[in-house]
């Protein structure tokens, strides 16, 4: 009889405030021991020179989301998932979108049914709000919210999404009275469409002038009324994707005020910058870069750097958003709107995947930060902020057996063909890095191993949330 | 034969640098000579005791306004430039209100036969622009600017005048354009009415909650809105009627990036607070103090004089925007709408009479700041930011013989009964100042004189400006 | 045959980072085990409703420290360390005073033999640099650095400890080539002599007087000169004993502009104000209250709230600095030059046993920070930055099995009658707590157990350290 | 019979706030009348074309100072102030220094002989305080102050000079008690030696490193220690010499807490950088250029002009000291002692005679500032600031008819053969300008007529001064 289905043997464990040696014993898919030397488990996985962390918790990315346009989102929950295993990920929180016009909960139920049965590592949803009428606001939002949806994220730019100020103020006081964490993305639509509009009158219509169009002050903006609204209704908030010095100031001032402003900051912006829109010579292969918030420049890098330093970011999440750039159905380079405007290019790239090795090898190998802030970022503050810890987002007894083992010293180059996800090309093609994930652990069971996925499709779990720890 | 038509004799010549014992003669209407005696004039004033200042230029002011809901504003032309000229001012600057649909041209030329032949001291119009069609951005506003018509008025709240982000973009857009000034009435409308919606939820209609509804937050977030806007479009602007810290310290912010944001603040906001408007007992003697943005409390006062001192302001304006607390076609004590909600009091106080008085006894008297400084705000700085300097707004050769005599040791109480406006009241009632304006001098000729006005009805002239030397 | 010497059976493990139920084995002092269940102990205790922290680590206390004045220190190494344990502390760090014109390793040996056998709590020491000669600097602190001693603290006021400018910047450039972390006293000596003169002339002698003589510029501005001579250097410094905004805004900005600045607060600082000094009217009871920097206002006290929270301050250590308010030998009191200024009061009160109790009730009932938070600053963070983790400051399969098991729901009113340091009195008398330490275990042994000292005298090491981990 | 003296005629009259075209009419030195037109003057200057600007008031200058290590300051008073006249300027304020140990009253004596019957323009000292005795502070001082010496300077380095923080906080109790203004030159002395010490140890003695030995960290911090002080003792204080952001971010902090802190900056940190030390290939040219604090970058220099257009620079002034480069009793490139360290290269470098048309050219024509401004800061406010307003600073009716009549378009590259100053070089050889002072008159009496001195040594009258407008 064995005490243990499993035994984490010879490794070093870190959690967000520590790291030692220890082995790990696991039962039903919960941590029961932490000792010098644990024996009797049915598998024992060699740990020797690896470190042990918490699996990653990805707060930030789509899959499978409807699009309104033609184009098709690069990964479904089967692809996406599998990405996130092999990345070092065992939770990832995919977004159900609320389509104008129809109820969020019937949504949400769509959503449900895509992911179920095909996930490869375990999932929550929170709630996109574009459409908030009475009916949404007064019942549907409290509904999902008692079952375990606690995150709403609102937009406040694309056309299909974006809302008013009087709408961010009522999905904001219906958070507030059901204790629900509000996600924002911060950009001024207006501001953007302006910007847009002059660009293009110039002729200017590459892909790189994306990066123009979605320009700071848009950013800085729109993260200054978020706030204010956030202000006044009194309630924690959460910006999104923070792309540089601008937004970052503006939350940094709102704390110094005594608001619960929290933010949440991405691999694209400690990486890129705005010239790699430029492509090779302002062509279209500068599509592949295009997001929102754009990457900025080096002082944006450096300045996202502090805030991660200095405790302004809370999370470091992948924003995953995967297009492919190739094919018919495809949204990128075969896309003829596309072509004729930045403005119909698809707006996102592929990140769940790689969004830990390049932390990991940014931060931790070239000295930025410990391995402690590291694992806070991307899995224990996002497991608290979403209302998930103690289940996830660490290493304790009684918690689920997800871990990261983790090689520090294995040198990778980033290459789209050791990737899993759907898209058909990775911004960071090339990138090197110092650091990888070796295997990764799902409650219990090895689901990646060495770039190889050996989890079983329907093994990941959907999760009910409890509140954030954000109140 | 005499040299001169009028000598300002004995007196101290007072101007934004300077402080000196001059005469001064002049000729035609203009300043010829300044000196240490001045004699063959035609008229001599003796100025033995008195400081010789310019003319007060009050940049901000509302006269013979049309309402659309049935009030009527207290002061048309003849009364509100009446009470300028008893009050020290030689130049008073109105709005000119485009009414939804109308032609904003139109609008003008009904403003000026409002005008015409009815004024006491120098006038020139700013434009309101309420609905910036096509037609009003791409021809009438550019030819409007052409005709000395430098300045417009935007509105980020009220129903009938609020603009969208887009219209506030394509009106900076004109302005950069045709170098014209945008002033800014800068709180968040959205957010106003939430609050007011709350607070009309929660049974608080008195007019006290005008105040919470207004709320500090709204008021900052619009002037960094505001702000954003500028610097997205690359053109000044001018915050208008600051009323506290809050919405200061984002002017303050954004000068220190190099934006060339101006700013404005009125004797309300150094006077008045929030809880002027509890009346006596949470009653409707509140209405008399609704003004926006409201009045704060002590520390905004504070927050105010340092940034008067610090060189934040560059005018100081009454916003002179008058109603009647009393009587049918009145709009206070007698508003049955008004006595619903708060909402429904009409915003805004009288004050182009007691700017002066009580800037000087507030400011210069009790040693807050100099007296060139008061010059300064007050009428030079007005005078340069909206075109009309050096015809306006100092003491020079060749510019308008517009004086403000002032006693210095003057003592007065401000009350009703010796105020010339068309309100039924002044918020100030009982205020006691030190230094009063005893004549005022319009280019030459005598037009109040220790509380009488002795100045003909429309010898006021219109003036056409220069552009701003914001740019 | 038992597998452990002890086991903590039932409670709820705490770190800087998680919370969770688990029990703990522990062999030969070192934490070896924690899991759902350990059995097989010698001896078990039963945490069931506590929470099992790790022993406090206090990183600022003084004991058996000498005098030039015929004043005693209250507490010697065994009453000191006894009240330590008392107060679920299992480390202290106390300070080796050079004495002017001697060999600091000379003073450390002594120091040492104070120590030896007398202490209930491990300890390790700090020197105090207060006489930098040529020797000292080039060959005693590198080889004390060698040997284990790693920080080093410098005055910039006292008599007889203050250091110049000249040499602040010698001391510094030591602790850079050595890696060894300097401890800053930053009060400015000559502001704090010239107030001493200006308000001994005005007769104002009494102890309350104290608090203005060290005034909040004088603090500020040493902070600032610290903070200058440490960039200059390149070197980490920890600004101790931050008393309120002033000082802290400097270690803001110092690590703002990408410094290593760390900072210390008190348990004073967070509780007591500046007219605690008045005594009961401007009496001598005042004295009790003296310390250096001086208690301040509420202000101050939020302020301090507000760099704990935002991470300004990386540890909060007792400062315990204890006299005699009474008798002769006292300090207090009964001291005659004391009564004819304060400037003759002994700086200092004591601390060592009440920091835990006070910081935890004060933040962590009170909701002000988290628990994670609590343990981070008075256990984690302090091993950390003087080199002693993971041996000391966490609880983690290897370290040292020092438990603090904390009753969070006990309620307990600070008086001097349950203290067990050696002074007469408690600044804290009457203070009501609620959460208390109710048994201290040292490297697997109880020490303390419900207030009374079961440890052996002598049980206490001394331990020899590493390298911080502010470099 | 002639009315006037002198008549201005046909040019256009500048002051701190106007600009305007008019004549001036002069009697017995003083102005009389301003007006469009002045005739029956004795004699006439036709200013068509140029503007007529207050003469230059130069509120830090350096001249026949004492030193004690055999080298030669290059100006005594003839020199200097023929120099300064050609400069546009019609007073100048040199230092009379306190030799250590002699009577502060005795070297002011001392200093009078040096100037009296020399000068061309008129002059009033300040007082070097750099041995603070009792009887200097209880006696000489306020009995100096009451004879019109209303100023002082102390230092913070120099080894001859420095005074301890005990020393200037007496000297500020004593300007605080007297009604004097402070003038600190603020660089620590400490670090400056600490870092003096390092780089030559590292071999680094060429005069470039003179730039690092006085490090803006070392400005800074003296800059917030000064600040602090004056806090303490509650009293105005000047920053002489501001060379860039960091000391400059002190003074607006201080200004923002309400602090009466003044400051001055000057044309070396507008004009000059670091590099300019290294001559041609860190050679001894780069002596040429050494003067304290020394001139920072680029970074530096738009942080200066971002002071000057915010109000955070009070005064403009030269800070002239001279040196002659070469020859024997010479200071710099034939100083044998200077050549084996950049510490013993004389501080200073000539500049009265460049700096209005510098800063006239790069501020002014370059379109920085507007004239106003420059006016401001290089007359009326130094005027002010030392108590000599409205004698000096200004164009107004009662002053003393000083004038510098100004062709805003003329073109003139700066060369040592132009000057009339006593050093034998120039560090801004080679600078082009736009803008010239083409006569310069004092009370009524031309001194300097296109580059030509007219006046007539001992000329220039020494002035005791009111009290200045800082309290």
């Amino acid at each position: 009889m064995h005490s243990y289905d499993l035994a984490i043997k010879g490794g070093t464990v870190v959690t967000a405030a520590d790291q030692y040696r220890a082995e790990i014993g696991v039962r039903n898919g919960k941590i029961v021991e932490i000792s010098e030397n644990v024996s009797g488990a049915r598998q024992e996985i060699d740990a020797t020179g690896l470190l042990v962390l918490p699996g990653g918790v990805d707060g930030h990315v789509h899959m499978s989301q409807p699009t309104d346009d033609g184009t098709i989102m690069a990964d479904d929950f089967e692809s996406g998932t599998r990405a996130a295993a092999a990345g070092g990920n065992t939770t990832v929180m995919p977004f159900a979108l609320q389509i104008k016009g129809k109820s969020l909960r019937a949504c949400v139920e769509d959503y449900h049914k895509e992911a179920e049965g095909n996930c490869y590592v375990d999932t929550s949803f929170h709630l996109i709000v574009s459409d908030p009428t009475p009916q949404v606001l007064g019942q549907e939002l409290p509904a999902l919210v008692k079952d375990g949806y606690t995150s709403f994220k609102v937009f406040m730019t694309y056309d299909d999404l974006v809302l008013s100020d009087a709408e961010l103020l009522d999905v904001f006081q219906v958070a507030k009275e059901e204790n629900a964490l509000v996600m924002v993305h911060a950009e001024g639509h207006d501001a953007i469409k302006f910007m847009t509009r002059k660009l293009e009158a110039a002729g200017k219509t590459a892909p790189f002038y994306h990066g123009q169009s979605h320009s700071r002050v848009a950013e800085r903006e729109a993260t200054h009324r978020a706030v204010s609204h956030a202000e006044l209704v009194d309630v924690p908030i959460v910006i999104v994707h923070v792309s540089g010095r601008d937004a970052m100031e503006q939350v940094q001032w709102a704390r110094k005020r005594g608001l619960k402003v929290y933010a949440e900051t991405c691999p694209q912006y400690i990486t890129l910058v705005e010239d790699d829109m430029k492509g090779l010579n302002m062509d279209f292969e500068g599509a592949k870069y295009v997001c929102s918030p754009p990457p900025r420049d080096l002082d944006s890098q450096a300045a996202i750097w502090e805030g991660i330093r200095d405790g302004t970011f809370d999370i470091f999440s992948s924003d995953h958003c995967p297009f492919r750039y190739q094919g018919s159905g495809g949204t990128g380079k075969d896309n003829p709107k596309a072509r004729t405007s930045f403005k119909w290019v698809p707006n996102g790239i592929p990140g769940v995947e790689t969004r830990l090795p390049i932390f990991f090898s940014e931060g931790v190998t070239k000295g930025r930060i410990s391995i402690q802030k590291f694992v806070d970022l991307t899995s224990t503050r996002p497991a608290r902020l979403y209302g998930m810890y103690p289940q996830k987002g660490t290493i304790a007894i009684g918690s689920d057996a997800d871990f990261a083992l983790w090689d520090p010293g294995m040198q990778k180059t980033i290459t789209q063909d050791i990737l899993h996800h759907g898209s058909d090309y990775t911004p960071y093609e090339g990138f090197k890095v110092t650091g990888w994930p070796v295997k990764t652990v799902l409650r219990g069971k090895v689901i990646a191993d060495d770039g190889r996925i050996v989890g079983e499709k329907g093994y990941g779990a959907y999760m009910s949330r409890g509140f954030s720890d954000a109140f």
